[in-house]
């Protein structure tokens, strides 16, 4: 779609809500940024770092931005909001390296904590060719801002994810926590846990695991391949709240356990009823598409 | 594709395998079965039986079967080869309704124990409208014979499944459930039981749940929207090969708490690392595909 058509994004704002906007890291997420906040005038101008030299080269080809700079102070001294889109365990020795070069008054955020709902598992690490404009639409960005924060920045930037198409909401940094608990990281745990344990079984070999990986269990591979120092990262920054998580979890699949091991055919039926019953709500509220995946597409019959 | 034209599927067999095979439940594997049969010219004749006069009905309309049986009675006396359909807490009845009736030197199989790997999860009380002839493509036909089984049956069944395009494996049916319930039956179970977690907190909303649901959880939804009777019958007749599988899968678990709790960042970089060979082995071989899945499609850009 040309540029200048709004398209589902709609039209660029009136005035840019940010003189000069720095991100810091050019992946799926900083890349996407770049595009929204270009396609959309959120920002005057656009800088973009990227530790990485390629990366920085690749950048300058895709002219994704209006400066590439070679050093986070230069990145970020004339900003007014800087984002961090690097992994969780980076944030803190770069928050570091750039706060004495920060100009007074700037927002500073990232997308560690601005938890878009639908790019934890494959975003970190991509390109930034992977970007495109519409990312964030319609998506859930949760804003986490500690008690100190001044109203007024949380209420621009606030507006620059709406600008990004981005449904926002704001919440306390800790409840923030255990929603991601469980509607992230303890689904995450149990699939690279049950890939774990089907590579080390005795009785059934990998290759069987392998090629009858049935539904289900290919869903979890794919989950289970996400990348890696991000997941560690996320694991050991939220350790209370999925410790929390995991002990529900546990407790309910033990009680699941006794009912098969009990023969109780009504009470697993009445759960997988009620499960479903969450399933249609997310596909209600446009979270996710109610097709049938079989793997392969009709049309090749 | 016109049928005349060989497809992926190739071109029919020279010579029918079976006189007359009848399929009893027609839903999308009982229909894709008749589509494919007639496709692929296994057998002279196929007949339809479904217990539901409404899918007789629709059966007819859609003419995929020669003939619609309007008994258990009519459909199987004629038939070298029957195949049941129906979910597994069904089998029993059925097959005990059915043995007065037939041929001798008939086959008998159900696609209980013929697991095509791809299909469990959606398969179930889909409609005729929703089978197709290439569903069975390239996909996993585990064939489980009791020890007396003839081996000429055995040979004739796997000729079966290979003209309908399946790769065919014959199996110990105590191995066979071993294998599904570590690579489909648990999965499922521990889908069914974090969305059942999920949704009983006190400290997260069921409206955050759906809300925030997360790449993770969100595939976690379909898979626990399967259909809860078959999913209680499977567990129910998979007891002891489920939970031994699940005591495996809950001392991994605690293993894993215990590395986030005590702060093993490299325990869980390992295993993490680890379970992505899986995922590559199952991309290489074809049962799934590499596309990274962000909710949306690229094109929305």
């Amino acid at each position: 779609m040309p540029d200048h058509l709004p398209g589902p994004l709609g039209a660029p704002l009136a005035e840019p809500l940010f003189d000069c906007v720095t991100l810091i890291g050019i992946g799926l997420i900083g890349s996407s940024l770049a595009h929204v906040a270009r396609r959309k005038g959120l920002a005057r101008k656009i800088i973009a770092f990227d530790a990485d030299a390629g990366v920085s080269a690749r950048v300058r080809e895709l002219a994704i931005a209006d400066e590439v700079a070679g050093s986070l102070k230069s990145a970020v001294r004339d900003a007014d909001l800087v984002i961090l889109c690097v992994p969780v365990g980076a944030m803190g020795a770069i928050a570091q390296e750039i706060a004495p070069f920060l100009r007074a008054g700037a927002i500073i955020s990232d997308v560690g904590s601005v938890k878009c709902s639908v790019l934890a598992a494959v975003a970190p690490h991509l390109p930034p060719d992977a970007g495109f404009a519409s990312l964030f639409l319609h998506r859930w960005c949760i804003l986490t801002p500690p008690e100190m924060t001044d109203p007024k920045a949380v209420a621009k930037l606030s507006a620059f994810w709406t600008g990004a198409g981005a449904n926002v909401e704001v919440m306390q940094p800790a409840h923030h926590d255990l929603v991601l608990a469980i509607t992230s990281h303890v689904p995450h745990l149990i699939a690279y846990n049950i890939v774990g344990t089907a590579a080390h079984l005795e009785e059934v070999t990998q290759s069987e695991v392998i090629k009858f990986s049935a539904s289900g269990f290919r869903d979890f591979t794919r989950i289970a391949a996400s990348d890696p120092t991000m997941w560690r990262d996320i694991f050991l920054n939220n350790k209370e709240a999925v410790i929390e998580m995991l002990g529900r979890f546990t407790e309910d699949l033990i009680a699941l356990q006794r009912m098969i091991r009990h023969g109780d055919g009504q009470g697993l039926f009445d759960l997988f009823t009620r499960t479903r019953a969450i399933r249609r709500a997310i596909i209600e509220q446009g979270q996710d598409t109610a097709a049938p995946d079989f793997g392969r597409r009709r049309e090749e019959s």
